[in-house]
């Protein structure tokens, strides 16, 4: 089991609504979903600082990012059209990477469904190579969030 | 209803296993995905002149396209794991723009799922204005198929 | 081209963002997806009357139903991240079945990417055969819209 | 970084195309369809025995099975009509979950995209609840993989 931090510790939430074609003939979600329940966390969370995310406008937090490791420990199920609340949280900044951790729960029974976490890198726009986070980045999440290990 | 061709007027086929997560919690195959199998159709036809589609390997058929029109009835439902044999044909071509046709089928008992048709738009690379079809493209096409209408 | 009525027609609009996974490999939504913006306006359009919609629960406008044809207009594109408006109208209203329309504009700029339509089919529950509208859903659309035509 | 088995340790491999709406507007793969290859990878694996998957036709290897952990390193990009091999192994069995790897490679350079895992729980048709993994199974997969660790 994924060693997730308790509900509280998480201060972004964004809520999704499951849709027909997200679950399956169980009338479940798909466990592939989760990831994109996670990156809409993800997405919502950049968008909390004030940044633009669309690529037509430029992103405007400076980062050109990876997905380099998704983990999720499914723990109960949802079905269509349940509320899902998305708890996004940074557990860790280290030079070039750092690492979102999650909590799906049902809306309805606050039921816990899936904890997760992904590690994403920064690159280069040009080389793909990774690069340093920017401090800006780092200060903004460092500032926003109670629990996070900074590793630089 | 559409008026679609039957089914042997069709020379191109290309057969595709429904997955987990293209079904609703009624077991059936969801309404959007007979598109995505309708384009599986297109670019195996496509490929079936011996063009690479890939972007990054450039595609060799000279075309750069936009979907401006997609229309299906729904005739039947299809369940996980069914094999369905998508039946792929070029009814018309314009200047710039053609006209695919599609039955798709259930393989095990020939049961007709759907029936459908995609109006296809080659665009200028730069402008992404409409552009007349390479000549090589039509004439390949009308040589292939045997009941298609050249409107140009 | 589809005849499909002006914005103004519509009194039901739903928002949805574009999302990484629905965008293609030259950053436009791409034609699947537009199918699913538009049950998501139908979805939230027969919510709109205060039924739920889940299975769990039961879905309480007694409704059991199949889409029996989707079409739709391409007429320009949305790019990750932008918010788009869903228009959904009930055009139509026979014995067992009814048309819903659609506009799917860009919100931040008011352009209009696609129209839609799509024909459903209510069913008995058990036989899946077609079943008449029950009363209180046709009177409640026909009383919410402005433009329905009634055909039975 | 997951600890996965050398290639050669894999006897079952399967290949699947990269359509359209898998990649996103960098034009790569998004990172949760590689669960969904995994699932194919699974499926096929579970065919590859004689088992009828299909819930219509009852799935004939007497399995109803819940997903309870998904993990994935990403090391390389996969671009739209790239071929992919999807190897797939049981790496360890116990009363009644079992441990799937994956290494998916790109067909044409035999480059290394991903390596995952996903933990799979058997559970009883009615109650839901963890139930023994039949033997007939397990002997089948202990028959087959050459390094397949027993732990019931």
């Amino acid at each position: 089991m994924l060693e997730i931090k308790d509900k509280n510790a998480f201060k972004h939430v964004f809520q999704v609504r499951v849709r027909t074609w997200e679950v399956d003939f169980l009338g479940i979600v798909h466990n592939s979903n989760y990831l994109r329940f996670m990156e809409i966390g993800r997405l919502e969370y950049r968008r909390n600082y004030g940044y633009e995310l669309s690529p037509t406008k430029k992103t405007t937090d400076g980062l050109k990012v990876f997905v380099a490791h998704n983990s999720i420990d499914y723990l109960s199920t949802a079905a269509f059209d349940d509320l899902l609340n998305i708890y996004t949280r940074v557990a860790w900044i280290k030079n070039s990477s750092f690492c979102f951790e999650h909590i799906i729960e049902k809306d309805s029974d606050k039921s816990i469904l899936a904890k997760g976490m992904g590690i994403i890198v920064n690159v280069d726009y040009k080389t793909n190579r990774p690069a340093d986070l920017p401090d800006k980045f780092v200060n903004e999440i460092m500032e926003f969030e109670t629990d996070c290990k900074l590793m630089r």
